[in-house]
């Protein structure tokens, strides 16, 4: 028989992606969404990537309830029981760490891989050595691990991780910096010892769960008291009354920002947390001025650095127009300068009073 | 018994509207569609101005066979033999004199009222007035009558009409000018002697058939062959045969630029031809630097001047965009500037070449 395998997958897709509107919507957000035309969603693509590496019956999907039916029909390969939903929002701490007691009490072995459900990773085989270099070292070490991306530019919208060594492929973390300015986040890429926050986490459940012991108490004390109904009938009832009362708060400020025996793994592959629309225009082309296209075929005049996406296929035809996001949704046609995309929140609010909530 | 009505109605409806591309299409041209988003179809309301003035069984459509299947369906009003098919594309003389042979045949006394079937009418009650000013005259007079309106700008794209006074409802015309240059369309405007010749037109039968003996007599005699059949089972087959020997010409070429007895009524309507989006934007609306919007739903900042046509009711937000025409189709998108709406012909081609027969 062959030994058992003690991986096990933690994928967040709860988020609403609001500032990919109009085609993330609060009633179908982005990682449902085939956003990169390749015929799978950014969840689907999330899942595949992880095959062989991690048992189907291993992956968790964590949720919330109004996207339960989206999940089972995207990957019917998950038993109802892999698919765990949160009864409200709650930001990442929370779900995490109650994956992480389902997952200990099934298997006192078990280690985590936590991934968003909405990324971009490029170079898949790279990805994959990561991943199954960190799962080990976390089945060896009590350590929290976090994937860092060498930076490619100033991105001011990520957290960075400044680290002792940038030599080494797994490497302490000296400190966590949100969301810097921009003058700072030219020092940190000039500085070569910042690395992209992905997101992305690798522990064993044991670690992770000392650490909440350590570091977060009440919310570990809160979920434990349903240890008995984990798994079973009364798990859901459980979770409707107790899961609100928990901290609305988020795994690197719970957690890791907290605990000592942290360290970041180094990642080899290429990797966008697709933010926004213009961030998928970077992911799409290698050149600012090439235009990108999704499912939309291109006739273009005088047109530049467009990121052009349709839900269906269809021919756009633009000229005299650039560095604009167009995106056409069965009820919705969106023409917007690219620069400003950071604003398309804001927008998806205004719509929403004018023409009502099937708008967001 | 109520006294016989002698007027006809004569509307053309064969072309295939390209610089309307890619809402007119040559499987579904502009004058069947509802360009103005009023509910009707260009076609339908042409029809629709003429109640109380031309019993419906006088109204007759001239279009191709291509076609017939859609002037059915848009006007289930009229009988077959309402519905004249070219079985190829000709310009205006042949088919207007093709139907002015049906119609006097029928009733030697017939006065035909001839119109587009995809321009737009405003001030209806105006309209209704002058066409019954017309039928009335054309019913007693032998004159060839020209709607001709009083320009308001100085459009390159008309051919004027030059009369001797401007005072007079109906008067005498002494030049045809087809579309001059912009020095010389200003020059008209200044003189107000100068009138946009609108294509409507207003005679007796008998008056038109013998400004055609007189001046088109080989046309007349290819379509005198076919009296007998007029009207019976065989004319389809007679047309078949003798239509596409006629002359390619227009009924202003053929017949008005040469006869004697023409007179022009001085419109009191306001009129657009809707050649291109940007006639339709400035139909719309009374400032240029309005947005024009036919059935989408527009959401702007910094955008002004644009014409946004959407195929069904749709949200558009638009920013940072002036004077750009928008139409959204099924399979087609089109962002282009306003102000150079006339290569859409051309796109139109070139979207042919590249993406096949269905996109024209």
């Amino acid at each position: 028989m062959a030994e058992k395998n003690h991986n096990y997958a933690v994928i967040m897709a709860g988020g609403v992606g609001s500032r990919f509107w109009p085609t993330s919507r609060t009633a179908f957000p982005k990682q449902f969404q085939d956003l990169t035309g390749e015929g799978k969603s950014l969840l689907q693509q999330t899942v595949d990537r992880l095959a062989g590496i991690i048992p189907d019956d291993q992956v968790y999907v964590l949720t919330n309830d109004r996207y339960k039916a989206i999940v089972r029909e995207q990957l019917p390969s998950l038993s109802a029981s892999q698919i765990i939903c949160e009864p409200v929002m709650r930001n990442t701490a929370p779900c995490i760490l109650y994956a992480a007691l389902k997952i200990h009490q099934l298997d006192s072995q078990g280690t985590m891989l936590v991934l968003p459900s909405d990324h971009f990773i490029d170079s898949i085989s790279s990805y994959r050595k990561d991943v199954e270099l960190a799962l080990d070292r976390a089945s060896k070490e009590e350590e929290l691990l976090t994937f860092g991306i060498p930076p490619v530019s100033p991105h001011t919208g990520y957290g960075y991780l400044a680290v002792k060594s940038q030599e080494e492929k797994i490497t302490e973390i000296q400190q966590f910096t949100e969301k810097p300015d921009e003058q700072k986040a030219k020092e940190f890429l000039a500085s070569g010892k910042y690395f992209w926050n992905s997101g992305m986490f690798v522990w064993s459940c044991s670690t992770l769960l000392e650490a909440f012991a350590a570091h977060q108490p009440a919310m570990l004390s809160l979920f434990r008291r349903g240890d008995e109904v984990l798994g079973k009938a009364k798990e859901e009832a459980f979770l409707a009354q107790h899961y609100p009362k928990a901290a609305n708060v988020s795994i690197d400020y719970a957690i890791l920002e907290k605990a000592k025996n942290i360290a970041m793994v180094k990642a080899s592959f290429q990797w966008n947390d697709l933010g926004t629309w213009s961030s998928l225009h970077d992911q799409l082309t290698s050149k600012t001025t090439e235009n990108a296209a999704i499912k939309a075929h291109l006739i273009t005049e005088e047109a530049e650095g467009n990121m052009v996406y349709t839900a269906k296929e269809k021919l756009v035809v633009l000229k005299g127009l650039d560095n604009y996001i167009v995106v056409e949704e069965e009820d919705v046609l969106l023409i917007y300068p690219k620069g400003e995309d950071q604003s398309i929140k804001a927008l998806r609010n205004k719509s929403k009073d004018e023409f009502g909530e099937e708008m967001i």
